[in-house]
C-alpha cells in the first residue's frame, strides 16, 4: 500500500480543550502594566475591552481549558486541518529531510485566524456584547473575525489599515459580505485618527494607529467591546488546536518532528502549532526545535530588545514585557502585512529570552522565492505570511541535506495567498525588493521606549 | 453524541476508477460529425488535438475506467473532498429539508476543475506531447490546468477572454506562478484572433473565441496539443470522483439524496456529481431528481434548441449534437463567467432530451442573494458558477417546506469565490442587474445553425 500523503482526523478527534502554555513555562512572563499607574494590570482594567471569560483566559494557570460546544460546533466545519506530506516539496529542495506540513488555509476566511475569531466573539456574545471592534491589516484577522461575527449576530466595526485597504479591495468586500463594517485607517471617526490625519493627510496607516482607533470605540460605549487577533495570551490559546491536532497527525504518520516552523507577527499561528510541542519538551523532555520566523524588515525577535511596550502606536494598551522594536517603528512596506507588528506578546517573548525557542528572520525575496517553488511543487500558493515559514523551511531542509542528517519538519502554513496575488506578480516581474534596516534606526525607536520602562527591569 | 456536521473519507477511500455513464445510458449521444465532411468523427479526426489515451475514453462504452496511478497520486493532496451538511443555511431557510453539499472549493485552484485538468495532463505527459493550449473564461479552467500541467512538466499557453484578463488581473497571476503564459483573447498570435480584431478591435472576447485561438495554435505544432475544461465526454467522465465519493459520505450520514443540484456551464461540475447518482437510477431503480442550473441569460437547456452545433465561434470544433444556443450567441456579462457558454455537451443534453435530467435557470440577483445567504450561514463565500446550485438549492427548500415534505438535498459546491468579490462588492451596492433575453433573439441565434443539421435530423 502506498504511503499516505494526508493525514485527517475526523470531527470527534478534534482536541475538546485548548493548551494554556502559561501553566508549564518554568518562567512565567512579567504581568502587564496599567498604562496609566504602570501598576500591575488587574482584571477590572481589561473588562472596558474584554468580556470576563476572555480576561480569565489571559490569566489563567490551568494548562487546559475547556473548548464551549458552540465554538467546538463552528471549528467543526473545517476543522480538524490536513496534515499534509509535502513529498514534492522534498524532492524538488532534493533533501532527505521530511517536510510537513499543518494547511489552515481551509478555513471560510482562508487562515488559522478563525481558531481564535470565533472563540473571542463567542465569549462576548455569551456575556451580552452587540458591537465588537478591531483592526487588520492585510486582512486575515478582520476577515476571520467578520465571519466569526456573523455566526453569533454580533455587529463589527473593522479599522483597516489603508494601504491596505487601498490595495485589498477584496478583503473588504470579503468583510462586507460577512455583514462588517470597514473603514480606512487612519479615520475620522476617532481622536486617535484625526490626529493623525492632522499631522499627516496622506498617512498609508499601520497596525498600532488601527489598534488606537479601534480600542477608543470600543471604551466609548459601554456594549460594544474590542477584539485582537494576536500578541494576548487568550488569543494564542485558542491557537492550540493546531498543534495538538498536528501531534495526534504526526503519530498516524509514525513520526515526531525534529523541527517545527510558524511565521511570527504577532504569535499567534506560531504558539498555535508548537505550544503543545513545547508541553512535550517541558513535560516529557522532548527536544523539538521551535523556530519563528520574522521579516528581516521587521525584526523584533532578532534585533529587538526585551522591554516593556506598548501594544499600540498612541499608546493606549497595557505596557507588555516582550521583544519590541519600540511602539513607533514604522515598518518596510513589504507585502506580508500581517507580520508588520513591532511586538511580539509576553509569552513568547518569555520563552525566547529563556532560549525555549529561537528566532530567524528572512528578507521578502528569498521568501516569495520560497512560496512560488513550494506553490509550482505542492500546488498550494501561500499567504506571503506563511512564505516566510516555508523560507525556513528550505533553508533548515539544506541543512539537513549538507549535514547528511534527514530531519522531520513541520510547518504551520497559516494561510492562502489568493489575496495576495498582486504580491506575487510583482515578484515575478522582478519589481519586489528587500528593506534593511539600520542599527542605528533600531537603536533610535528602542531609545524612544526607554523611559517605560518599571526602575526593576531597567538594565 | 452531537451528530457529525463533516464526512470525510482518507485518501484510501478515494474512487480507483472514474465512472463512465455512457456504459449506461439507455439512449447513446448522436455521434460529433467532422466540420468538414459531417462525417461521424473518427478517432484519428481527433489526433492532431488530444492524445490517444482520452480519444479512447471519450468513445468508450466501458462502465469504469481505472485512474491512473500518477493521477490518484497528485488527487489525494485535496481529496477526498468534505461532504458538510448545510445545518446553519438550513435553519436560516427555515425548511424541514436537508441540505448537504461536495466541498470542492479546497483544491490548489479552488475549483472542481482540478479533477479533469490532472487527469489530461498526465495522458498528453505520457504520450510525450510538451506544450498544451486551453481557453479560459473566468479562470477556474486555466488556473486548474496550470497547475496540472505544472506538476507534469507541460508548457501551457492560456487564451483568457480579454473582459476576465481586464477584470481579475489575479487569476492571471495564479497562472502564471504555475509558470503559465497567459494572453488576452482576442489576441494578434493567431488568425482567429486577428480576424476577429480587424471587425471589433475593442472585441471583449468569449469562450468561443479563445476556443478557436486555442485549437488554431495546438493545430501549428505536432509536439502541442489542446485541452478542453468542460462539454467533452472525458472532461465529465473525469469529474465523477465527486459524485462517487458523495454516496459513500451519504451513506455515513445514513441519507440518499432525493435531489441532487449542480450549476451548468458545460456540464463538467452538474456531470460529476450527477453521473454516479443516475447510474443508481438506471442499475437500482433509484429515483433522485437530478437538477442543472444555468444563468437565465445562457439558457441552452431550458430555451435552446437540440441540434448539432460548433463548440467554438469560428466554427473549427467537430459538431456536437447537443442542447445549444447557436455558436454565435453572445451571453450577457454576468459574473458568472464559467456558465457563459452557448452549447450543453452530447452526453448531458442526450439525458435532458430523455428526460433523465431537469433543467432550471435563475437570473443573476437571486443567485448572488443566495451567496450572500449560504456566506453568512455556513461561512464559505461561493464562486457565482456556484452560487446557482445554492440558489436552485433554496428554492427545492422552500418547496419542501410549503409541501411539508423533508427532502433531502445534495448539492456541488464546486468553487470558492475569493476571485469574484467585485461582483459581490457590485451586489452588495445595488449595482448588479438581470439579463434577460428575448426569444426573437434566441430565435435568430437558432436560426443560424439550421444549415449545420444532417437531413436525418431536421425535423
Amino acid at each position: 500500500m502506498e504511503k499516505l500523503r494526508k493525514f485527517l482526523l475526523d470531527e470527534h478527534q478534534m482536541p475538546s480543550q485548548w493548551y494554556n502554555i502559561m501553566a508549564d513555562m518554568p518562567v512565567k512572563p512579567l504581568p502587564p502594566l496599567h498604562p496609566g499607574t504602570r501598576q500591575p494590570l488587574r482584571p477590572q482594567d481589561m473588562a472596558p475591552l474584554f468580556p470576563m471569560g476572555l480576561i480569565e483566559q489571559e490569566a489563567s494557570m490551568e494548562s487546559f481549558i475547556d473548548i464551549p460546544d458552540e465554538v467546538y460546533d463552528i471549528y467543526r466545519l473545517w476543522r480538524p486541518t490536513p496534515l499534509i506530506r509535502a513529498t514534492n516539496f522534498e524532492k524538488f529542495l532534493d533533501t532527505p529531510a521530511k517536510i510537513y506540513f499543518k494547511y489552515e488555509g481551509g478555513s471560510p476566511s482562508g487562515s488559522h485566524k478563525t481558531n481564535t475569531a470565533v472563540a473571542q466573539a463567542y465569549y462576548n456574545a455569551k456575556e451580552g456584547v452587540k458591537k465588537l471592534t478591531t483592526e487588520t491589516g492585510a486582512g486575515q484577522w478582520g476577515s476571520a473575525l467578520s465571519y466569526a461575527c456573523c455566526q453569533f449576530g454580533i455587529d463589527l466595526e473593522v479599522f483597516m489599515v489603508r494601504i491596505s485597504y487601498e490595495q485589498k479591495p477584496y478583503r473588504k468586500t470579503m468583510m462586507q459580505t460577512w455583514g462588517a463594517n470597514v473603514h480606512a485607517s487612519p479615520s475620522n471617526l476617532t481622536e486617535a485618527g484625526r490626529s493623525i490625519l492632522s499631522k499627516s493627510p496622506g498617512s498609508p496607516g499601520s497596525l498600532g494607529i488601527a489598534i488606537s482607533e479601534a480600542i477608543e470605540m470600543a471604551v466609548r460605549d459601554e456594549k460594544t467591546k474590542y477584539s485582537l487577533g494576536s500578541v494576548l495570551n487568550h488569543v494564542l490559546l485558542h491557537q492550540t488546536v493546531i498543534g495538538q491536532e498536528a501531534i495526534r497527525q504526526m503519530e498516524m504518520a509514525n513520526e515526531f518532528p525534529d523541527i517545527v516552523i510558524g511565521c511570527f507577527g504577532g504569535g499567534s499561528n506560531f504558539g498555535g502549532i508548537s505550544f503543545p510541542f513545547l508541553r512535550l519538551n517541558f513535560l516529557e523532555g522532548r527536544t523539538v526545535r521551535c523556530i519563528a520566523v520574522e521579516p528581516a524588515s521587521c525584526p523584533k525577535l532578532t534585533r529587538g530588545t526585551f522591554s516593556y511596550d506598548f501594544g499600540d502606536t498612541i499608546g493606549m494598551t497595557p505596557l507588555i514585557p516582550m521583544y519590541t522594536l519600540g511602539h513607533q517603528f514604522v515598518p518596510g512596506s513589504i507585502h506580508a502585512g500581517g507580520l508588520r507588528y513591532h511586538g511580539a506578546g509576553a509569552i513568547i517573548s518569555q520563552l525566547l529570552k529563556d532560549g525555549h525557542i529561537e528566532a530567524r528572520s528572512i528578507g521578502q525575496l528569498e521568501t516569495f522565492q520560497a512560496a512560488v517553488d513550494f506553490a509550482r511543487t505542492e500546488g498550494f500558493i501561500a499567504a506571503p505570511e506563511t512564505a516566510h515559514a516555508i523560507a525556513q523551511v528550505a533553508r533548515e531542509a539544506l541543512i539537513s541535506k549538507e549535514e547528511g542528517r534527514p530531519k522531520t519538519i513541520l510547518f504551520n502554513f497559516s494561510g492562502h495567498g489568493m489575496f495576495d496575488l498582486a504580491a506575487y506578480d510583482m515578484f515575478l516581474a522582478g519589481q519586489l525588493e528587500d528593506y534593511n534596516i539600520t542599527d542605528k534606526e533600531i537603536a533610535r525607536n528602542i531609545e524612544a521606549i526607554r523611559h517605560l520602562q518599571p526602575e526593576e527591569i531597567l538594565v
